[in-house]
């Protein structure tokens, strides 16, 4: 069993499963110095961006081609031993710790640009890429890939979450722009799903079934996006408001009327204030909406005009535009680094970050209330939201030696859940389930659906051995 | 074993298993004359658009509501017999035939809108609501559904094929647009998988799998859709051109600039000449493109100038506008009823549709061979395609009394599939695999990844009475 640690309570107790000498002999057979049993190597394949500790996996193998990956599967499967697919080590919920143990496959230096087809608006890619790389690689075409998360996380793990972020709201989500996977089976064999075309009505859409599986059925281990032309005109505006109900009625009213905005991300007051001080910024001290707009010149001063109007009538200030592309970035840049500007707040802190996303109508109610309970709490907190999709994050900053504030940043967790499912949304718009959210996955689908799941997950990887213990205990 | 008929070489010999009795007297005293055995409502409901001729299921069970269908499934299931969903009998692939005999269950008098929510451009409704009857629905809350597969179809096939048509190029397909299902599964428990928010990565995508899953692993119920705002401003408009290839060229690069075209559906001069005939045109008689423009009033208008010095560029005539509901409603009625125009041409006649996607950049070479061998088999045919999503259907008219013209029709799409996934493409961009491409599926996906839908299959339906003998062989 995993030793007791502060916070084993969110960490299902589960065996620990042997991983046999044997194993590791062959795996330094085969992979030599790139299988590593250091413990330092082990212990940063251990954590991610979650703040759960579980023990390190056993060793880690530096994948460079899709047949090191299966290679290091077969091996993996012949003894029974779990594989951890880990990419940059960014997700938020835990998806990367070995919770049972095993074998941590890192794919990071599988990052080759495969293939920019410009013409047909793709690119393939190995899954080490990251969506910077794949930026840089495809810039000279005049095509950009927009799934934007933030962290400069790797497409293999961006396709594992279902990850979204601020462009979501105009260009889809993970779900929406990975046109095609080749996929390490349990067993080590290589299949490939989907197609480059746009649409296909061939056969079960396995590729959306890998897409937020989370390493659990497979590794994936390269994927074809779609790209979109570099819009002609961008402008980035931001507006301030009287209060966060101001600023997100007028984002449900330019939903409602389908304005194709880029990217819409409120910033709440707490969050203005940090961001300030980090990123030596001087913006208005209220609650504020950071938007993009894309298209043609004439499209993009529409969009805005639309925009300024809506948010006149809920008293929000003029927009201050930032129009060149290096003070784009700086907002931008400074938006992204929001949670470094919270967590440099309150030093030694550590942050749970909440992700829940509700029917656009109903953002209000779930924001407002959870928004009051977490002020009450007394617990530090920062709140921003890719609010467009009705997705928000709370971060609740605590003292990781004090199990009282963990309590209490889980209890409104709990409760801002329970309030989105009560809305008809999720507990989680683009983070994924891995351990934090397993409890609140069957309260949103039903034992039914979870079961099935299950059901799909014994099938295809009958010794549990694909990052067990993640989505659903197994 | 199926009597032999003229079209069995298609349909894989397979038993027809027995349906007892006691089934029927099960299914009798539940749903009364709601369960038919009449030849007639058999043999309807045995047959659809496709051209395969196979007995017709054993019974009907006309559904009324979702504890109706769980209670034929389990019923059926106790009897280890076969269930195949019916909505309108619209299918092109053979979807509806009860090739292992079996139990048809109607859901068309499912058919009450459940819950609009215009405020989340959301729209709930039962499995047997057709597109028109949800569109005449929200009419009143300035939204539409765009996804239109031609027919009228119900929204329970539409998710069941993974349909999409003519506005698939700006608004998706139904992978896209289903949000939610209620489905019955093979032991008619009753699950539900997503939910009204716009995102989620909260576990397994079953939503995607059901969709396109074409009535093997469920029944499809409930489905919750996105709405979109009717457009501030519509124009339709057709351009002819001196040839295919200049039509394609046209289409190919105003994709590749970005233009978000709502419709661009390619016409070949035969389509024109039976669609002027059968609709009373007068549209020149020469390749054409059918184009509509949704946006705002000076989008719509920068869209059109901008296809408009593409188009011009390879020689296409100036625009003649539709501008009016009127109009467009007759041009695109026209365009959908091309199938009935052109089984008119020769009375008598069937079509086999081929249903072939591409990447964009392909879209000529694919076109323009298979055009040519077409021409030079002398059968009778007809080209539509949704162009650009690079997909579209050749239909090949031929005399069903003939043997030998179904062997040319079928030798052209076996030809033209094979040319289609050598080019990166799929063997089914809207239709489905149904009876017809289980083999070009596994042309398409590979043996690996089609052992793996199987998988799925025995996972969620270990006693293969879901639909059975479709996609494929089990």
């Amino acid at each position: 069993m995993n030793a007791p640690t502060a916070f084993t309570h969110l960490v299902p107790e589960v065996l620990q499963r042997a991983v046999p000498p044997a194993l590791i002999d062959a795996l330094k057979a085969r992979f030599a110095d790139r299988c590593s049993t250091a413990m330092a190597v082990r212990e940063q394949h251990g954590r991610d961006e979650s703040s759960f500790d579980v023990p390190p996996p056993a060793a880690v193998v530096f994948a460079e081609s899709t047949a090191d990956v299966a290679d290091a599967v077969a091996l993996a499967s012949a003894h029974s031993v779990p594989i951890i697919p880990f990419g940059v080590g960014s997700s938020l919920e835990g998806h990367l710790l070995a919770v049972q143990g095993g074998i941590s496959v890192d794919v990071s230096r599988m990052n080759k640009v495969l293939a920019v087809n410009a013409e047909d608006l793709t690119v393939t890619v190995q899954a080490g890429v990251t969506r910077k790389q794949l930026n840089d690689a495809v810039k000279s075409t005049g095509l950009f890939f927009p799934i934007d998360p933030g962290a400069d996380a790797s497409i293999g793990g961006m396709s594992a979450t279902r990850a979204s972020g601020t462009n979501a709201v105009r260009y889809g989500t993970m779900r929406e722009n990975v046109l095609a996977l080749e996929v390490v089976t349990a067993s080590g064999e290589v299949i490939r799903t989907g197609t480059r075309a746009k649409k296909s009505s061939a056969g079960y859409d396995l590729t959306r079934l890998f897409v937020g599986s989370e390493g659990t059925l497979g590794v994936i281990t390269e994927i074809t996006v779609r790209l979109y032309p570099f819009p002609e005109a961008i402008s980035a505006a931001t507006s301030s408001f009287p209060s966060i109900e101001a600023a997100v009625l007028t984002t449900i009213e330019m939903i409602q009327l389908g304005v194709p905005i880029a990217r819409v991300e409120l910033i709440d007051v707490n969050t203005v204030r940090m961001v300030n001080k980090h990123s030596k910024l001087s913006l208005r001290e209220e609650p504020m909406l950071l938007m993009e707009f894309h298209g043609s010149p004439n499209s993009v001063k529409e969009q805005a005009e639309t925009v300024q109007e809506l948010a006149k009538e809920h008293g929000g200030q003029d927009f201050e535009w930032a129009s060149t592309p290096e003070e784009r970035t700086r907002l931008w840049t400074a938006r992204h680094n929001a949670l470094f500007a919270a967590l440099q707040s309150r030093p030694g802190c550590r942050a749970i970050s909440t992700d829940t996303c509700v029917p656009i109508s109903r953002l209000a109610d779930c924001l407002l209330e959870s928004v009051q309970e977490a002020d009450d709490s007394g617990l530090p907190y920062f709140l921003v939201g890719h609010v467009g999709d009705g997705n928000f994050h709370f971060g609740y900053l605590l003292d990781p030696n004090d199990p009282k504030e963990r309590d209490v940043a889980e209890t409104l967790n709990h409760k801002l859940v329970a309030r989105a499912l009560s809305l008809g949304g999720t507990c989680t718009g683009e983070h994924g389930v891995g351990l934090h959210k397993m409890g609140f996955l069957v309260d949103e689908a039903g034992a039914g659906a979870v079961e099935m799941m299950r059901t799909i997950k014994r099938a295809l990887d009958p010794k549990n051995i694909m990052n067990p213990g993640k989505i659903f205990s197994m």
